[in-house]
């Protein structure tokens, strides 16, 4: 066991074949390179060849995602039966694409919780079926849907999540609905976390000062505030089979904070 | 604000139509009901119909059980870059059915996490779809899949996971790999977690130090040890729909432990 333990320990643990330009490091020193938006997308289509299906990320990037906000708002300190009247709001703000929809599974989980969860989501006549999956459930909590911003509440809530934006149509940023919703959020005092936000190159519309990267991160705007990366459950094969070599960073942890290195 | 914050504190926030026998506290003093199994299953039958899949409720659960496994393993003491070559191992007895579909979901994140899992699977020509996919993702980690108890290691394991039994079946356990493999539970002198196990009634075939119960506790036998609840992201208005009026019991966590009250 002794001589085991004098090894020395390998830091760089996971090599890409695109890296994203960026290179992370985690609490512990282990190094998380970015990679390409390109090469992410590779690695969700491969986790939904082999059986880890878009329903199934959802639910556990909600998990996880909402396992972060709680810590952000306070944790054991402000959800205790104590508080019960004095709940955390959230503000929610989602477009109609997948993006969208981790939000809304995020939503519902604050939502059992107890937290007070106020979901902006566009009106649109027809909407992505991960949409309107996560919106059947997430009405079934006590949380509430708008869709108009003038429903959004005018004093300052206690976090704003935002997944307004997708990786693919930064032209959604000219419609009416997301300037709207950007403006809401950047008018609001509230602290913002950014789910799973597009690589940098383009504005950030919402300046966040958390933004949660989902299995490896992107290379991300300065306005993307400190980044953390989330556990998508996806199995080391899984990055073997789009080149990447690959051992977990996340120690007994799902969600981990991540530092220019 | 201070007005409010005068309010008393209501501890029985949940309650069932069929009392499962039992009355479990958190460790903030809320009241968590039992339910019957009858009870249990109709929620859960209430959850697949409001679109929350068993699909999406493996992921989930095996996320949380994962996560609670980890805890018990050591947490971040134990899985730090500087003990990769001291790994736990943990050994995952599983049956031919959905509690056993649950386990493997939770060994594909344990083994995500860089823990060292033996899974044991008896060999059936046909399983049921959800075994099937859940090993077909765990297969894809670097867990390795035994079907006969002589390739289960002599030595301790670290912890073991018992998913060996279902709600329905008791025959089951009359059956030799079942008995093989409680043995081997009780041989090895690793603490075991069982997951999802049945009410209270039939034997504990195999003792545990901790049973994790989804949603809402069962009666357990004496021989389950600490008992723990697991969210599985259930809205408040799917416990509605099966007569339970419910709160959730949970504050920021998504595993808590119960004491008899």
């Amino acid at each position: 066991e002794n001589i085991l333990e004098g090894k020395p320990v390998i830091y760089r643990q996971i090599t890409v074949p695109q890296p994203g330009g960026v290179e992370y490091c985690t609490d512990s020193g282990l190094v998380v390179p970015s990679v390409t938006y390109d090469l992410h997308k590779r690695l969700l289509s491969m986790a939904e060849r082999s059986g880890l299906t878009l329903e199934r990320r959802l639910e556990m990037t909600g998990v996880c995602a909402s396992q972060m906000a709680l810590t952000l708002l306070g944790g054991p300190n402000r959800l205790t039966p104590k508080n019960v009247h004095q709940r955390p709001t959230v503000a929610l703000l989602c477009g109609p694409h997948v993006q969208g929809a981790q939000g809304v599974s995020c939503g519902r989980h604050l939502a059992n919780h107890e937290v007070e969860v106020i979901l902006f989501l566009p009106n649109f006549v027809k909407m992505i079926e991960a949409i309107t999956n996560e919106l059947t459930l997430f009405n079934k909590t006590g949380g509430k849907q708008v869709s108009s911003i003038k429903d959004l509440p005018e004093s300052p809530v206690d976090l704003v999540i935002n997944c307004l934006d997708c990786h693919e149509n930064a032209f959604l940023r000219d419609q009416p609905w997301y300037r709207a919703a950007a403006d809401w959020a950047n008018q609001n005092r509230a602290p913002v976390l950014s789910i799973d936000p597009p690589v940098s190159g383009q504005d950030q519309a919402v300046e966040a000062k958390w933004s949660l990267c989902l299995g490896l991160p992107l290379s991300l705007a300065e306005g993307a505030g400190r980044v953390y990366l989330c556990d998508i459950g996806l199995p080391q094969q899984i990055f073997q089979e789009v080149g990447i070599s690959y051992h977990s960073p996340f120690g007994c942890k799902f969600v981990i904070p991540l530092h220019s290195s």
